[in-house]
């Protein structure tokens, strides 16, 4: 079945608590050299038939109202994996 | 600075169920022909400095203990964001 991923990230300007946390425990568990850290989520739908441009249209409007909060985070990218790759 | 871009996701016999609630929601919210949904985590890490082999070394260490839990959970791709593109 093919996959399509959506990646959604907290916008620039807005405060990242879990990054944070994340990037404050590197340096204490010995890992050197991150300046920062942000924390975001990635979705994988698969897709039943084709990935059409409906099909696309559906998830980049799903993106922006169901998996990530417009107010607060963007949808960074969104990227369609053919079914070939997606079943490795 | 440079980006490396870290991608988590359940492991694919883990019951995933904040994407199970997803995927229930999006039918109610009509958006029809997703069989599924996972979801995962993408953490963005600013290198200070080059990205090199030592940094990816640190890097690939803390996704399989700080950023990933082994037990339940795979990181996917680790993706090198030249300076440049990480500055868009």
């Amino acid at each position: 079945m093919p996959r399509v991923v959506v990646h959604v990230m907290p916008k620039p300007e807005i405060l990242d608590p879990q990054g944070k946390a994340v990037a404050g425990a590197l340096p204490r568990l010995g890992f050197e050299g991150i300046a920062s850290v942000r924390q975001g989520k990635r979705f994988e739908l698969e897709v039943e038939g084709e990935v059409t441009e409906a099909v696309l249209g559906t998830i980049r409007e799903a993106a922006q109202t169901l998996l990530s909060n417009p107010v607060i985070e963007d949808v960074v990218d969104i990227e369609v994996v053919p079914a070939v790759e997606a079943a490795r």
